[in-house]
């Protein structure tokens, strides 16, 4: 995924309808969290294992919204100049350490309480 | 950013932690909002003006958020084999229909109100 | 639920403490669906079964949560005039006629597809 | 607010739908946050300002919103046997402490950086 590529695009798309003035990181993070809450609709009345084996229709919904959270992500990221690669990397990292194998192993405990 | 390869950096975590039983696409949907969630809370008492111009604490905060749910994102997509790349160019080809340029233009209202 | 008694609290708390030019409805709904996040939090990782059956600190947990979003949506009433009992009362008949027995029983379909 | 009285409608509603099946606290949790989403998208691209001075069509998206959210916190209260009045006087109760007025006057701080 060409991230910079991405975000040449967006930012296109928002200079071509005067949409900057709407896109503070504030409205972004609200915009994207309500994005996370079509994901939610899509499987709140399913069970797991339902989840587990989506029709096409869930899938393609899914499939949007991903989308959908993902173009906020990186576009926030723009904005702040954040390098997501590196954050994710970053991030795996912590987690090695937050959670290690033998302690977090089968648990889903926060690693507060491991 | 090389999908594939987080995707198998991922795997490998939760395969060392025996996670996988937790990762239904319901459960990562359920924590993928929660942390977005995180990301609201972040700039929730924030002014949009400040939100423009935060200090590298609100940045660094911000930057881990937007990894937690990338995190998820990629996640998510490799349970349900979405291509990601796909996914957020059908978006954007979606989005240059139903906000066309004229109508949009400077405007916040929702496609379905243009 | 004295709903003006708890309302005059907040409006007290808010002004002993100066923080009513941080309460703008844009702000209380972000900081709603922050908390909303954090009771998506508590039940991410556990099974449906174990979440009808909750041990006394899950109980506590979401006791809290649900009054932080309580509050808020008291508060964001409060701000904007709204009967919240009206508007309950309101959303239950909608939902009788957008749901009607015969055709919604059993069924966790979205009204649009029922 | 009688919420012994809503909570009884409401589980007459479920009951005639035979819907039971789908609200897990898990599932509750799911889609009051879902809610919230929706309730983030009518602010998502409004100025505080904006958000401050409504019109009606905001007013009553909001109200029928609030509603919603209202609704699954009542039905998620009688699920686990939580009193609500308690909830929100304890709550209110706990954030005096977390935020004494000399402290916390004109600062939006969490109470943790205080």
């Amino acid at each position: 995924m060409d991230i910079s590529d991405i975000q040449e695009k967006l930012r296109n798309f928002s200079r071509e309808r005067d949409w900057d003035q709407y896109h503070s990181p504030k409205n972004l993070a609200m915009a994207l969290a309500a994005e996370a809450g079509e994901l939610l609709e899509i499987y709140q009345w399913l069970t797991e294992q339902e989840s587990n084996n989506p029709d096409d229709k869930i899938r393609k919904q899914t499939s949007e919204e991903l989308a959908d959270i993902l173009i906020y992500i990186i576009k926030m990221a723009d904005k702040l100049n954040i390098d997501l690669v590196d954050s994710v990397n970053n991030k795996i990292a912590i987690n090695e350490k937050k959670y290690p194998k033998e302690k977090a192993k089968g648990s889903a405990k926060k690693y507060t309480e491991l």
